[in-house]
């Protein structure tokens, strides 16, 4: 359906938010203004404003167009891409495959090895949702050490993912040379992989961030593709002790400045976010975030909220992104159970997504979304009337709940069952409920 | 140890809050507060102030004693116990195993079938931490239909248990008759075991709740024994439309007046929580259990924040686990990812205690308990110095944090690697953060 909508798309600036200023509804708007259930009038405002973005560069035309921003879904991206130590292009396209299927609503690419460029052909030929990168790869691989890489390297970089329909980039020109000390007096430096690269450059030229330098060149080629800037954190802290320090804050200060500077191009940004954080400290992030940034939307790496449980960090970061979440945050990046440990598999994807779903959801239900609680009210009359196949359909994931009800209950038809095997037919409280109901008000009827 | 401890411990009254209220620092107080790093006379005064409870037994000598309590340190419990359609003796010690080697801080054996009696004689006698039971199953497995129960049985089965050494009990006195109608409107009615039975009981014979009109009874055999009460919550909400409503609230009313009634015996009492509550009503739950208990330590399961999600319950309820931990629970009951599906096996036993051994302990870190983040802070040093021995020590689960390194890094020694397959070497984020640091600040030594 794009193909048709991005023809007469010409100029020096074709993006959402150039045209949502101009008060135009684009057809990007209408389609994703029917998914959030909202008036398109409204995304055209959110969008002008800078609350949320449409990322949807005009060469990505199998994309379906969504949105980020506070004010409508909470979002879950998921981190596909190999290392140079790991996977291929098949890996790849399963682990995309399993993200579409449980929902992922963006997915990055942060392949750093192999053929970078044929393995982000691949994924954009088959992802029908916004693609993110982190160009500062691609040209990694290219080089032989950071000190290597020169501005028009970075920028030819960013041009061709441009042209080849990425729709967002993460960009880290906030990491001012400035701020390199404050980070290393930390307990675990950089933990961004951009943000050290940059940090090493910069160390080793004694010059500026050339993104920071170069950011009016980047916003003109943004400008002609529409790719959405995700403005990189790279001193998000990388244990709980780092978390919400001046390091942080004063990458997070700059990132409000380019948000501004972004927007005078007419370009879409978001802002991306910690890291490791103390559930006490995330509500702090997110107030800083939209003051600082203008309420650009925030989009979240976790927060894991502890740092002593590698191998379940699904859990600790889902933990952190509901609460971020909760107090605003616009899309949550999942964390798998291998963070910290190693590249994911299909299965990690699987658990990664699932996990942020939750969040994403529990947190969309917190915030008193308009039929946000539908699916769970629903699963609640479907267990209330021991509508398995009904629960199964409505689970987040069919199979595996399946999965787990059959391997305790094998004897019995799992869909008829008025009982699991977890309390047992005679100690089971719903069919109690339902003789007490009858008992007590036979008048009432079955909500 | 404490078979010395209890010999003198004769009378009618043989709790912990008889004696802190006498002044008496006992050994068992002594014992949890070098457990929690308080000093004895501190833990003397939140038990005799009713903030926290030591159930401990006198007859459960193999016990070490620990605390609940808003101003400790907070708990995990795992259930374990068959139904009438799973499980026996040998796979309930096996989960027994599984959750004191994961860190369960107190068990509930919820079994309903087989030699109840033999299971729980099993499980003392292997059980370092506090037991707990609801003493209604034992009652329920020895006639044919709730209607049948009569208050001499009742009675005798909690006389029998606490006999036999249980630490804590499920006593669902606060479900008054006239609450059972405002149940009977929801969306899912009662989804307590215990809290069915008693309102089908009620329905038939039209008689108040035998718990609540046999309450000083029940207060008498605990004296003797030292058994605490854990006042069960019998409308504990099923889904998130029924959250917070007249029927849990009216049922938490009574258990404050319970709570009195138990303290004017000396009794010792954790009051219940829910259960399914959406993330920004868990801070009310706190709040008024709070008031209307008056601190009696809450022991809330889960909640969980959504229910569309089956299969990963033991992340949902870790979200709002963490959440009601941060607001003041004193304990968590775990929720495993078979949760209303079936019954938990041993692997479903050590999901649901990390994942709530990770929210109890986001939850004391983000409380600001004296030393909470030592170990994060601990994980973050051996992270940066790529101490991989250290990292899986430190390992809420090492065995899976091994396992899930070593699945992506066959090749390398697992214990010297400079970096993970996440990355890879040449992106490895902290190893360029050390180049960093020897470039920018060659002085800064490592922290």
């Amino acid at each position: 359906m794009r193909e048709e909508w991005v023809k007469g798309r010409t100029g020096a600036n074709v993006t959402q938010r150039h045209y949502a200023r101009a008060g135009t509804i684009t057809e990007e708007m209408r389609y994703a203004a029917a998914q959030e259930g909202v008036c398109p009038e409204f995304v055209r405002a959110e969008i002008a404003r800078g609350r949320a973005i449409l990322p949807a560069n005009i060469r990505h035309t199998n994309l379906r167009p969504m949105l980020i921003g506070t004010n409508f879904r909470c979002k879950v991206n998921a981190n596909l891409g190999n290392s140079t130590t790991t996977s291929d292009i098949a890996a790849e396209q399963e682990k995309l495959a399993v993200a579409l299927r449980y929902g992922a609503d963006t997915v990055m690419d942060l392949s750093t090895g192999g053929d970078v460029r044929a393995i982000r052909e691949a994924i954009l030929a088959h992802c029908p949702v916004p693609l993110g990168t982190v160009p500062l790869y691609e040209a990694m691989a290219r080089v032989e050490s950071p000190e290597e890489l020169t501005p028009a390297l970075l920028l030819e970089v960013i041009e061709a993912q441009a042209r080849q329909g990425v729709d967002y980039m993460t960009i880290h020109a906030g990491l001012l040379r400035e701020y390199v000390p404050l980070a290393c007096r930390r307990l675990t430096g950089i933990v961004s992989r951009g943000g050290a690269i940059l940090a090493r450059w910069m160390a080793a030229h004694q010059q500026q961030n050339p993104f920071y330098t170069h950011f009016d060149a980047i916003c003109e080629i943004f400008q002609a593709y529409d790719v959405s800037f995700s403005l990189g954190d790279g001193l998000r802290p990388g244990c709980l002790a780092d978390a919400n320090d001046e390091a942080q804050f004063a990458e997070l200060r700059t990132l409000g400045e380019l948000t501004a500077r972004a927007w005078e191009h007419d370009v879409q940004v978001m802002v991306e976010g910690p890291g490791h954080v103390p559930f006490h400290l995330i509500a702090e992030n997110l107030r800083q975030e939209k003051e600082l940034c203008f309420e650009a939307p925030f989009y979240v790496l976790g927060p894991v909220v502890t740092d002593i449980a590698p191998g379940y960090d699904h859990i600790t970061s889902a933990i952190g992104g509901t609460m971020a979440a909760y107090h605003g945050a616009a899309m949550l990046c999942y964390v798998t159970p291998k963070e910290h440990l190693g590249l994911p598999d299909a299965d990690d994807v699987r658990e990664g997504i699932i996990a942020h779903k939750i969040a994403a959801h529990a947190a969309d239900v917190a915030r008193g979304r308009p039929g946000a609680r539908d699916r769970d009210d629903q699963m609640a009359r479907a267990r209330f009337h021991f509508d398995w196949r009904q629960q199964f359909a409505l689970a987040l994931d069919p199979e595996t709940a399946q999965a787990r009800r059959d391997a305790s209950l094998p004897e019995a038809d799992p869909h008829d069952a008025r009982f699991c095997s977890m309390c047992g037919p005679q100690f089971c409280a719903m069919r109690l409920s339902h003789e007490v109901r009858a008992l007590t008000e036979p008048e009432v009827s079955n909500p």
